[in-house]
């Protein structure tokens, strides 16, 4: 294992109110900001915070702009926001988002599905979107995410060379950051393991972030394979919240609490409080009634001793 | 991570008939024989069938000889069972188990409670029943189990260089195989790495087996941990049943086709197969209607794509 000594800090970013809820009912503005706040006071720095794509695709996004201004003004965090192509973009532009999470899908199929775009046309859209920005004294940085990078539903295996492909495309275009997603949940560790490393290898020191479904339980596991590669940005949802609508099968992310969990464990600094964050996710069965959460932390609570019966 | 190029063998040790229902209603003994022989059916090759402990303290085990009588019959597997001391030790040998689990608790108060014993008193039973062996022309293995290896619910933290010191006394004394046990599931993959890592420094060649259970959800990444530090064998149990009664907080053991998936990506042979234990699983549910399963490749199915829409 890597001894970490000069490496110990790492991001989380909560993506609850992005992939978590976009199969969901639509929640309240306020609802959103709440989970928001909560979280955030638990120390978490970084928020992927909506999506920016039509109402008619997925409704819950409904109230980006309002949901991006509300944040802005109860907390300082980094808030990112998705989007499929340049209109979304320049939505999130004008919403005032920091960082803007461009998806790019590595398999044509979910691609069409996903954004009724090919993998080609979303790569020219990051790289227009780019070049379109270069006269911003102050642009929001630009994350490359390369959906369906370890399988997908449709089609399958994925080819990890079309992915290692796509994101020296997408550094080249100048994006502040790229990701890998496990959007459907087929990767293990050795999977994640190879192509981290094969991706550090490619981008240089451009950082990398990881998005896990727990699909098939292997989560945590390819946490930790990413974190022997070297990433040291990760993506979860509270509670587990999640599932792709355009990818049949896939359930929630990982959940944030067992996430952070890991990486206090493994000797990295998130600056969030584990505890204040179960609290946050507390909360969240008053938010999501309806809605089974998952993670294993919340229900056995932090190693500690119980008094002597 | 490891190339495994020589090394691409695995073990996997069922226990849900050990671990997995102690804490259960008694299931009958033709109950326990057809979960046996549907697992065996699937490539399980070893089992640790009873536990050779009085029927007062654990009913479930009322019918341990009929048990390893049964499994005999019926498929040729590794039969192993779990005992707390000499007593035990006779009535596993005489029932004809090829593998006795011996365990010896790192925590004095868990040792009280679940063996009424001391951890020096076991080492010594460990000891004595080794040497009192050494006439027979085959005796069975003696696998030295070190319980709350990785903490206690009771005294928090354990000593891992206790631990260690309690595994170069077991090696010494011969045992053929050394565990180390998550008995309450406080292990995360940073611990798992060390222990396992000077484990291996401290007994040699000895087999080396994992047990862990998935309370905090870190078992998958505990796996992983343990397989980069050169662990082979491992414990699980089918649809994560199981739990310590003397344990409180204690949660199930990790899912044997959660483990075996891992294992499978991982590029490890364990000569089970995956979809014929899934079924094994299903049966479960008949077996144990009332019992929660746990494991999450149960939910999902093995990786592959779907039919287009």
């Amino acid at each position: 294992m890597n001894t970490l000594a000069n490496d110990r800090q790492v991001a989380v970013r909560e993506v609850g109110l992005r992939d978590g809820i976009q199969s969901l009912a639509p929640l309240a503005t306020e609802q959103k900001l709440e989970w928001f706040r909560r979280e955030a006071a638990a120390g978490v720095r970084a928020f992927e915070i909506t999506s920016f794509v039509p109402a008619r695709v997925i409704p819950q996004f409904y109230d980006a702009e309002q949901v991006v201004a509300g944040a802005r003004a109860k907390a300082q965090s980094v808030l990112s926001a998705l989007v499929l192509n340049d209109k979304g973009a320049r939505r999130a532009i004008d919403a005032g988002v920091q960082s803007i999470t461009f998806v790019v899908s590595a398999s044509a199929t979910h691609s069409g599905k996903n954004a009724r775009t090919t993998p080609e046309e979303a790569l020219s859209a990051v790289e227009a979107l780019i070049a379109s920005l270069a006269a911003m004294s102050e642009r929001p940085q630009i994350s490359g995410a390369i959906s369906t990078a370890f399988g997908c539903t449709y089609e399958g295996k994925v080819d990890p060379g079309r992915v290692l492909a796509m994101a020296e495309r997408l550094a080249k275009a100048g994006v502040d950051e790229i990701g890998l997603a496990d959007t459907v949940g087929f990767a293990g560790p050795r999977q994640v393991h190879n192509l981290f490393s094969n991706l550090r290898k490619a981008v240089g020191n451009l950082p990398i972030t990881a998005h896990f479904h727990d699909t098939r339980g292997m989560g945590m596991a390819n946490v930790l394979a990413a974190l022997e590669a070297g990433v040291r940005r990760f993506d979860a949802s509270l509670g587990g919240v999640g599932g792709c609508p355009f990818a049949p099968g896939a359930t929630g992310n990982i959940a944030t609490e067992d996430l952070c969990f890991l990486l206090e464990e493994y000797g990295l600094q998130s600056g969030i409080d584990l505890e204040r964050l179960l609290e946050a996710r507390r909360s969240l069965t008053e938010l999501l009634p309806d809605e089974p959460l998952h993670g294993a932390l919340s229900r056995a609570g932090i190693p500690r001793p119980v008094a002597l019966q």
